[in-house]
């Protein structure tokens, strides 16, 4: 393997320099590719794709030497798991870069159009949004699935990932860059920034009108630090504080099945549940005792509030500050309302617009809940872990944006796209 | 009238304070305006129009003691035209009122949808951003429109115009917050703020989750200034440098009409051209001479580069910082091309990446600018300065944008909604 993938700033070039560098290769190979149409786009993928499975133990060697220094470093057990390329990780990222492939062009998409009074006929048009910076941590399965939506939909990314996982990312972005130049693209779509140098990141998050947008994924002090310093735009999402709420009407082993696969099922991630609110008439019929007992026997811990604790002994006391928590944990913080509005109000107050849910029979009810909560992704009877590019069929997912615009919820290639107006006349001038 | 719509700062009440009770009341009042059937927003402006209407006089009035004002401030005659109110002038503020409410509900819109694996029904669906700040220079017609656009689109707006309109857009105020307070919606939902401390702006854009987007109208200045200052998002524009290319193969008179259409039409506004980019073939056939004589017979300097001066006598030399100037007057730069890539090169370079059009009569030259001009508008045949709100029939527009996402170009009730996901499923966990 080349070590073209591999920027890492030389001895004489100033952080200024290199991130110029950076930058001005992104946007010259962007706009090259921005001339591609989405068949040769969708192929370049499938080779991506192909090319990820015959170098699995290429890439299963870098990992295992990523593994190793991460282990001499006192990474976790948990952190060393997720760093972890396998076989079948390796399947599964080339599977998910063929999903990205085979989905229909965002790009050239007519979004609106109308023929205006002078005769002028305009349409709304989606094109790239240009050069993306993504910062990430740990996973390295995330590069390939970031390099895949970018080159989707018609824009470069330049790659930031963790320094335990440098040399998985490394391998990775080689075989992408490798794809790109064998199919007639500049492998500069894909560009892996290896140096660790925090001025770097720095540098390149000042430089509006040529890095177009910024994506950070991981811990919420990366991504306050990255809001913090940028000038150009930055999509984020602060943390997942999801919610289940039990109405006093439903199906009482849905909800205890919804509960237990919200908290549990990977509680690790953004989209697990931290809170159940229970409606009083749920509890009186005894299920919230259920709902305990449940999550009891997959050992979660649970704090509630005094209701909660009078029913379900082994909880403990929930403090002020448990409610705003994204605890990754098995722990989960349990609250029992007397009315729908007050699991309304509970929502608004503490939680994240990240994903909320509600189990119930009564469709007024749910309508309610879809129309009055303002989170990102709300949903009725089903678990908060469904919230998720792969499962929304966007074949995988850049981050989750809790922001108010641009995008919400998980943003796939037609995420990763603006557009602009075209106006076709025939001399039209204005009076 | 009341003077409720006044929200000067009492002596007593911090900046803080007073900035934390504009958004908390406007936060209040976009709760309840969320939830408002399509209707009941479009019935209230339909309200507000007629108001405007039946309160002319009393808005001229307080219009006049503006312009008295200002004019002993001593401001220049086309800033006191822009100032002035009419009964024409309100009559085209109502009737931009009328357009936006008549247009087709942007909230509830179902943008994509699909039953997943799971069986869970999810779709993407239209809703209001929340809290917008719009700070605003000059034209008070702006007040209406903005107010407008904001009801239609479930949002509160907190408005910050210039303090030479400050009577103005008190009295407008007032008027759409009695309609509003008449057909039982929070007045809140629009306030204007009135105190000119600029520390009141520069708290306001710090409050990160509880205004959601700020939109600067105004100059260059202006926008930088916020865009430094903000904690929250702003949509912008800098500047509107618009080129129009006159290609070899066109139509001459068409050609001569949208150049001078688009550059003296009216050159004090970002949607008019600033240079002309002419092929040599177009020259050597004397289209550049006739262009050169109809823009001299309405006044205009011309400033060319060297080819330009050998055919236009009259024409000054441009220096390398003219190509890049937004001259708001009845000046323009002129250069002759080669060929269609150095007109390209020469858009993309000194472009602002506002509108830039094409006159062509070949289609796959036309077909290739629509595609390579990165811009927020492309136009091909038509004079720039169609690019406008209420020209796209947006009704009016809140600010046009040169941002490469969320919103691009003219911005209308559609371009201030964001969408949540909603999954409706019937008990489904995942595995």
């Amino acid at each position: 393997m080349s070590g073209s993938a591999v920027l890492d700033r030389s001895g004489q070039e100033s952080v200024l320099e290199h991130c110029t560098g950076l930058a001005d290769r992104a946007n010259a190979a962007q706009r090259r590719l921005s001339l591609t149409s989405g068949s040769e786009r969708a192929q370049a993928l499938g080779r991506v794709a192909d090319r990820l499975l015959t170098n699995s133990d290429t890439i299963q060697e870098a990992n295992q030497a990523d593994l190793s220094s991460a282990a001499d470093m006192g990474l976790s057990e948990a952190m060393l798991e997720r760093l972890t390329l396998d076989r079948q990780r390796i399947k599964v990222m080339a599977d998910s870069v063929r999903q990205i492939a085979d989905q229909t062009d965002p790009i050239g998409h007519v979004m609106a159009g109308r023929v205006l009074q002078s005769g002028i006929r305009l349409s709304k048009v989606r094109v790239p949004i240009g050069v993306v910076l993504f910062i990430f941590e740990s996973r390295p399965n995330v590069t390939s699935d970031a390099a895949a939506l970018c080159i989707k939909s018609g824009n470069a990314v330049i790659l930031r990932g963790g320094k335990e996982a440098i040399r998985s990312n490394a391998i990775t972005t080689t075989v992408i860059r490798e794809v790109l130049a064998d199919v007639g693209l500049d492998p500069n779509v894909v560009q892996l920034v290896q140096t660790t140098e925090r001025a770097v990141v720095a540098e390149l998050l000042k430089m509006e009108g040529r890095i177009h947008l910024c994506i950070p994924r991981g811990g919420e002090s990366l991504i306050r630090t990255v809001s913090e310093q940028a000038r150009i735009p930055v999509i984020k999402h602060y943390a997942g504080n999801c919610h289940v709420y039990v109405d006093g009407k439903c199906d009482d082993q849905m909800a205890v099945d919804i509960c237990v696969n919200a908290k549990t099922q990977r509680p690790s991630v953004c989209n697990a549940a931290e809170s159940l609110l229970i409606h009083q008439d749920a509890v009186q019929r005894g299920l919230l005792n259920r709902i305990c007992d449940a999550l009891g026997q997959k050992g979660v811990e649970i704090r509630g509030d005094a209701a909660t604790r009078s029913v379900c002994a082994k909880a403990r006391a929930a403090k002020e500050d448990d409610w705003s928590q994204e605890y990754l944990d098995l722990i989960v913080t349990i609250r029992v309302v007397d009315n729908f509005e007050e699991a309304l109000e509970h929502i608004s107050r503490y939680g994240s617009q990240h994903t909320d849910a509600i189990v119930t029979n009564d469709v007024h009810v749910a309508d309610q809940f879809v129309m009055q909560v303002d989170s990102a992704n709300v949903f009725v009877n089903c678990s908060t872990r469904f919230s998720d590019g792969g499962e929304y069929g966007l074949g995988a997912e850049i981050g989750i944006s809790t922001d108010k615009f641009h995008a919400r919820g998980p943003m796939g290639a037609a995420d990763l796209t603006t557009y602009k107006w075209v106006a076709r006349g025939d001399g039209q001038v204005r009076t």
